[in-house]
């Protein structure tokens, strides 16, 4: 039975979230409905990150079986004729060892978070950045970011609802650089906790506008309380935009 | 009576053009009724270029007058609340000398055209880009863009109903890059004929293609006649970037 591999982007506005639910625009949903439009075979697939409501990726990695082996061409152009009306778009196909597995062999995950630092508002992005209207010290907030980087426990950016085993993370990047007029944010980790990199970027915010210190971060950090977070940033400026495989 | 400068941003997908259409939408509609439900007035504004249906702007310029002098980051600010339900935002304003004219006092304009060269189609530029799957050759496209540059005669590039009253201008910059999975196409003049850019960029995307050689545009200008011309580039993938005014 092969065992096909997507590189998938899509715009998260109007679905909520990947994961399927019964009833909801879901981008796992989308997919689903594409492979079995082409293939007549119901599947389910897995993927390397379950992003939010709202969330973006331009390198979602999925993974799925058919019982037949078709060419990993026909399987993307196919797939891309079927999502038409959808804002999701299979970027890459190829098939790949059955003991392969988009989230198990997943060694790392890349998220940018894209903020508009202008006082305008956006007309082009809206819906794919964060607005913040007054000016980021994108190099202050570089430096507090480093305070995350490292085994850390982030209890204090970890959602409530988060049903990770355990709130220790190694968090590989932290970047934080302004481009335009736009402050991006890049992290980089095996995995994160749920709404991490939100949770981290909202705090981060609050130094870029002066409103914490540089090492209010490493406190909060040290807190371990998720009542010492900053605000959590909104899902629209959140892109996964890679996953790390070895070997 | 003061007069106004904008810059405005738009996702020209939605609307029938920038120019006023009894009955259609259009991004000077919006802007008119955005001024008119702060101010009072019902204003007709000057633009810098009339961009057409599905041609988007990061920096199109507009000017008009208002009875009262209302502080310019009032007007922004007020416009911007004003336009929430439209993809068209200020993102500066100015007062400026009652002279000054947004269209008869720019000196130039810039546009760019991107296209998404790679086989996935789009999802988060979907109507934002022009999607071409084959790769291109984008130093071929610049080579044969240089053909164009100077006082050129462009009747083979401009469209069937263009009104300009001579087919003669100076094209200044035609500058074609690589960036990413993206071909830029950057133009500037002091002025273009209707669908000039378009036109352009749908010749050039064939020397991109290999199916014409670099020395063919030279002569499909050379040609002055618009049968000469390659397919015409399709509007979602055209900016309006910027406007130039002397002194």
């Amino acid at each position: 039975m092969p065992r096909y591999r997507l590189t998938v982007e899509y715009d998260g506005s109007g679905y909520n979230g990947f994961q399927a639910q019964a009833g909801q625009p879901t981008v796992q949903g989308a997919l689903e409905r594409a492979i079995a439009a082409f293939s007549g075979q119901r599947v389910r697939l897995a993927a390397a990150g379950r992003t939010d409501t709202g969330v973006h990726a331009t390198g979602q990695v999925v993974s799925f079986d058919l019982d037949r082996a078709w060419p990993a061409r026909t399987v993307m152009n196919a797939m891309n004729a079927h999502l038409i009306e959808e804002e999701v778009a299979v970027l890459d196909c190829a098939e790949v060892d059955p003991e392969w597995h988009a989230r198990f062999s997943a060694t790392g995950r890349r998220y940018l978070y894209r903020i508009l630092n202008r006082p305008g508002r956006p007309a082009l992005d809206l819906g794919r950045v964060w607005h913040v209207k007054k000016p980021l010290d994108a190099g202050a907030m570089h430096a507090a970011a480093q305070a995350l980087v490292g085994f850390r426990d982030f209890t204090t950016f970890r959602d409530a609802g988060c049903q990770s085993a355990s709130p220790e993370k190694t968090l590989d990047v932290a970047a934080v650089t302004r481009v335009g007029e736009e402050v991006h944010l890049a992290f980089e980790a095996r995995s994160f906790l749920h709404r991490q990199v939100r949770s981290m970027t909202g705090t981060l915010v609050e130094v870029g506008l002066g409103r914490w210190a540089v090492e209010d971060v490493a406190a909060a950090l040290a807190a371990r309380d998720r009542t010492a977070c900053g605000p959590v940033a909104p899902a629209e400026g959140l892109y996964l935009t890679g996953v790390r495989y070895d070997g």
